[in-house]
């Protein structure tokens, strides 16, 4: 027990909460919720209930492994989508990443990581043996491999193409190559190398 | 209205006031958002009262201008500190930061600024009469004035020292030096010019 109370220990359970939250430390998590508690009605209310709001309706998606208030979640059930294109992505950050891009009116199959046996993540972990599921149920004419392009990454891409290699479906992978606006002198050499085998006609 | 929706009305809610936390940006409250709504019991849920506990408890106290859940705060019902001794700050995070250095076991008080005439911020706006009452009601030996280091704050304790004049109280300030850890090599001359001139035998 510290023998000077600042605030109250509202305010201090505030600040361990807010250090907690991806990109607070201890020390801006303390400014924040300063910020925070000296704008009750624009900042502070609001956000304890769209915190409330979210904690009482964010469903994971049984189908995709989605996040969204319904479930199955609002691309799932997006009449409009193609459901012959199905894309693979490591987490649910990548899924919104992908639609932000807006390129493909695609469904999507969130496997919730990686393969990673140094850290004991099977394929037992992942939601793999949905996606298998959702192939063999028909009608998905190309599965996209949209992983990271990491060691894990490439490897949970094999194993998917592996255990995919049964169905009449195309796998394909996203295009390694130079980042839109990226300059070559700061490129590494592999995406590099992949850039140039993968040249296209000008 | 955006033809596509990725998640729900609420999580869109959440992403966008979670940006005006200081210190997340759009992208990294996304990142939070999506990391807070898949640890819902140990984060979400949490964050949601503690921000609704601090929305319905947090006081601005009448006597010093701190934070805190009850009025008068901690700080000032404390018996155990010297009524004689004021220290001046600007903010709440610096009466914060002065608590944490424990240095001193005096009582505060918050301008909620500084003068700054280009900005239309003049004596009325800050908490200076307040101040001028509580040394004028008696009993205070010193006022330390901790103000920022700047050109505002500088003008800040001038216009307090003046206001103060007529008391018999000791108005002081903070010292300039070296930081503790400072390297000699980054400071800037002020700084080395003050540490110098303010030398003390070793």
């Amino acid at each position: 027990m510290s023998t000077k109370r600042i605030a109250g220990p509202e305010i201090e359970r505030l600040i361990q909460l807010l250090a907690k939250v991806p990109g607070l430390g201890p020390r801006s998590a303390r400014r924040a919720a300063l910020h925070l508690v000296k704008r009750r009605d624009q900042l502070l209310e609001p956000l304890a209930s769209a915190f409330a709001e979210a904690a009482e309706k964010v469903r994971i998606c049984s189908v995709c492994g989605n996040v969204d208030t319904v479930d199955p979640c609002t691309i799932c059930t997006d009449p409009r989508r193609d459901d012959g294109l199905l894309i693979v992505v490591e987490d649910v950050g990548d899924l919104w990443a992908l639609e932000r891009a807006g390129a493909m009116n695609a469904r999507y199959h969130v496997l919730g990581g990686t393969l990673s046996p140094l850290d004991g993540i099977g394929p037992d972990k992942l939601n793999i043996a949905g996606l298998v599921e959702r192939v063999a149920a028909g009608g998905v004419g190309e599965v996209i491999l949209a992983v990271n392009a990491t060691v894990d990454g490439q490897t949970t891409a094999h194993y998917i193409t592996d255990q995919l290699s049964g169905f009449d479906t195309r796998v394909t992978r996203l295009a390694h190559g130079v980042p839109v606006g990226g300059e070559l002198d700061y490129l590494d050499e592999g995406t590099l190398a992949a850039a140039l085998r993968s040249r296209t006609a000008f």
